[in-house]
């Protein structure tokens, strides 16, 4: 791959790519519970796979920051094994990333969030750093970047986290955080008060996910496959990589 | 009017209303400009009407803390008179609120923003005070209760500030800070990368308004009345009080 | 009223105000229980209309700033209905409104406190603002600009909260907050420590106000008048009018 | 001298004191300019000399804790040698103190300031501690429990600041920080806004001390004496013991 | 492997690991410049590689927390590509690693650090973390468990940064970050105060380090190989396995 | 004396000393249990004295800042009387005299620590303090300064704490805070995990000192005499008076 990932770059050879590259990426991920079907890492590995493609695509305008392994889960706390940041920890390392790239003359940053639940907490960064840094911030749940294709393709009432979506993205960029054998529908929790408005479209409720599903993954994981993941992540680099051309100039 | 106003009532009033109130609601505005046909003070009036409305329907079940006046808004600090919260300012507000209320007793909050711009920052405080206090949390952007009206109503290519949106709501709840000899249609500033993405939906940048509009506001202003603005708040009221009652339970 | 209040007014009018404007008054409040015949919102009731006469007397000198709805008041969490910000709250309130008017030219600044236990976290961030954002700060328990009149004319021992002098400000200013017909005098719980070194000169002792009245009420609210409110608070626009003259100069 | 001073304790010692001491003195002073008559520890050598007097007056009731030795002094940065907290600083300080001897068992603290600027601070601080730590807490700026001998012998337009009063007390309680060659009276910078507002009762107005005086001292040193010094600590002392025994209790 | 690794765990797998494994392992590293001859990511890459060993080793003792990819690096912030975290926030995200596997039952914790200037950082968020959350907490500079190795076989004055230590490990653990055709010996800039103190015993200089090396790394890489980096990791894993199972009783 | 200590001085010989003044040393001490042999002031007391000796030592180059009463003791909080700060405290404390004596002109500081367990938090904040105040900052625990002599007589498995090196150093210094008739050995706890681990060179493990020793003290205070306590301090203030010569050219 030739994409510029700065964590495996020496020193001069970065030197060297920043006289090319005008956007840096930033991947964010979470380590929390996907179900049975998928391992708690499941949003870095997609987020970092991504980011690497990315800056393969967008290559020489793009380098990429090490990954954050870590993002806003407490609604996940009852399932073993997550860990979740309080939001002004993720803010904290954003802007210490951003600080510390502007000291190396990049001006344009671009959060690729791997996981819902930090995407609030990364849009107040971006108003936030933008502003105090003096530099030019966007944001993006990358999957968002292929709506047409998951519309057509996803059919589950409720998805969105360890479901068919991801189970798809995962085969195709990390095949091997997928437990092929044990992939399962959710098993919904229907007739919680959480699960009455989790979908509901004027009003948030703050929730636990046991209260909403039992396994702790949403829609159907036997309706993925490497082919969707495919079509979702070369959809989500064409229309990131077209944004990307235009942030960069 | 019957509803439960805090700061209008005594503590024995107060007391007596606890008996039966079990969600507290609170207003949440801005001081920010809204172009050149609305005060500033528009999304705290239009926050504090609707709440007091609200608070009418939804009695017994509901009190109101008193109108957060101030917001976030620093992408408009290019015009005159507006003032923004950094977000962990209004998130410390918000905290105080709740952390008192709870010593009465109270266990169930519903934040109701009058500005979108609140959203996040809302949306990170209440998974935070939810779980920190041991409370239940939900928020909304109010008008968000109203989408079938609006989407049927309003033809705007882009809206949602200083708009025909809000021009009906003043109108209808607030009609002091219409400037009804000034109501204008927004005055866009097409060739910006800003305008470009301000209604992207996979990537969002952080931008200033004046990249995208010259006069502040968006929409056209002229197509606002005061029978839409019954309408959007009416619809909202129903929404919003059927899940209150839910919520109360 | 032709005062620049700047949440009723539109950006082309504030910019046009800022020309001669050269103070910018910040009124304060709290919610907080006030006996039986004072509605919580009192004293941002009464420190709000006291700024809208104030830059009505100062015209077009001053421009007010949207109120500040909730003050310091862990002393009355007893009474029910009281909500309480930590003073790093109220301070970042301060810093927010400060920095933002700040941007727009404003380089005076006037905190107009109607809650006496706000005063020591205002005049800690007064202190701190001035220097960090380099404008000029000044700070006013607003009564205390009438302490002739009151000391004139109010008897009772212990008073300053609920008491003749809030009930006549509120008689004059905002009437609809007085339960004209609970007016009574405090019932003082005289047997407490707290009690016992309430008023002492040398040493505060911090207390709850449950320790030294039982009704949540000072002095004699049945000695209160619209006739004194005028008195208290025509003397003390007069004062900070002045003051406000000199220090826009 | 047979007061408790933690500094010069053991543990073995602490122990066999915190049997009958029930209340903890905290020394707060300041590194500040004090003229050309006294040196920059003046508070903290007032502070700490006045607390080690009151521990042995109200043995064995009390113990004292190291002096703090710095304060908040922004407004006089501007003369040499000037080390100035932020208030943050001196309330995280006070919370260690408080935090840490309630491990011990201590219940009763009372903050022994030195430094008038630093009382909007310690009275933050206090409030918030008494209640996070459930203890009890009293704050005294401790010349204040003298008023009487000040206003009888002291007589100068304005002082509290390097004046006869801080004089009289360095000469009885520290005489080695009084340069008695250089005792000067004050030279006051009577033409500015800040000379004008400095003992304003209704408005304070936030000023560099260079603003109001030329020499940094207020007062007339000149008139300072050790028999003046003394019967105004002896006075503090007997006021502030007798607070102490009620307080203990 | 055998080892538990979070990341690549689902939760039914992780609450299996947790019925044995008693120490939670979190890896830590940075992203530095490491001269001509090594990859930015190489604390990150050693301290998670190194983990992974442990984790086998001590199988079924431990788990191993994802990768904290960044480290303080403000001395390498000269060099291109270099990110540094503040140490507040990396003592935060360690904050929210114990107090997330606390509530999955983890009462025990071995921060593995891969760069030396995290250390004070890290021993300042233990201290807190052990006493706060009532957990047991050790942390370690991983190869300082390999000291007498490291001692025989490296004989370089400066070295410990991008050195022959570094790059034997990296050949072991890591080896596609080793530029092996431009592997070099350190260029030391020995004119400087920086330089003349670098490794001093008694008093530490905060310096950079471009003012101690040119090309950015110490020692000379020219000596380090696989079979030292062997030696030196399993040594390494001896000794920090046998305090695990120490540890772990 | 003649060494420039600030709490001691006018603001004009401040003024004075600072035309030749160049370094600024901050003693840092501690409110600890130290045995039953010495007062818990005992960190304070050698730091204080100690840099009293080395601003005479290296007049005219030196001004010393007020003592820093209070440092990090959480670990000896089980014996009475310690009082703790947060490691933030210690550095905001030494943030606002950096702050404050640049103002003044001052550029290099050197913070002289009486206490091991400060070490961590003066790292840390010296490393931010010199980037963010563009000042030069070295810091020392200023025993380590006459490493040599201590090895050279003393001899105890353990000792670093109440030992003879610190009662050595007591009654050179600060006579008056030994008890002399109380002298003893430790009493070590040998049995626990703490003890094991409590001079490990690989492996840092949080504990608490009543886990390591009953009386709270190590080695055999026995061992100590003035004689050695002027060995050590002598050595030391040579080496860092030396090194202070280099520092402030």
């Amino acid at each position: 791959m030739k994409g510029y990932i700065l964590k495996d770059m020496t020193w001069p050879e970065i030197e060297e790519a920043l006289k090319t590259a005008k956007v840096a990426v930033v991947p964010i991920g979470a380590q929390e519970q996907h179900g049975r079907h998928l391992a708690e890492g499941c949003d870095s590995y997609r987020a970092e796979a991504f980011c690497a493609l990315l800056a393969e695509k967008s290559y020489p305008h793009v380098v990429v920051a090490p990954t954050v392994n870590y993002g806003i889960s407490p609604h996940h706390m009852d399932f073993p094994g997550t860990i979740s940041l309080r939001p002004e920890t993720l803010m904290a390392i954003l802007e210490d990333v951003v600080s510390s790239l502007k000291q190396h003359g990049m001006k344009k940053f671009l959060f690729v969030n791997g996981h819902g639940a930090n995407s609030s907490a990364i849009a107040v960064a971006s108003e936030k750093l933008a502003r105090e840094y003096d530099v030019e911030v966007a944001h993006t749940k990358f999957v968002d970047a292929a709506k047409g294709v998951i519309q057509e393709h996803i059919h589950s009432e409720h998805f969105g986290h360890a479901c068919e979506r991801e189970i798809s993205e995962s085969l195709y960029m990390a095949p091997h955080i997928v437990r092929k054998d044990l992939v399962e529908k959710s098993d919904m929790n229907t007739d919680t008060f959480a699960y009455k408005y989790m979908n509901n479209d004027f009003v948030k409720v703050v929730h636990q996910f046991k209260d909403t599903t039992h396994n702790g993954n949403l829609g159907d994981g036997r309706q993925g496959s490497f082919e969707l993941g495919e079509k979702i992540i070369q959809t989500a680099l064409d229309n990131l990589s077209t944004f990307i051309e235009d942030f960069a100039r």
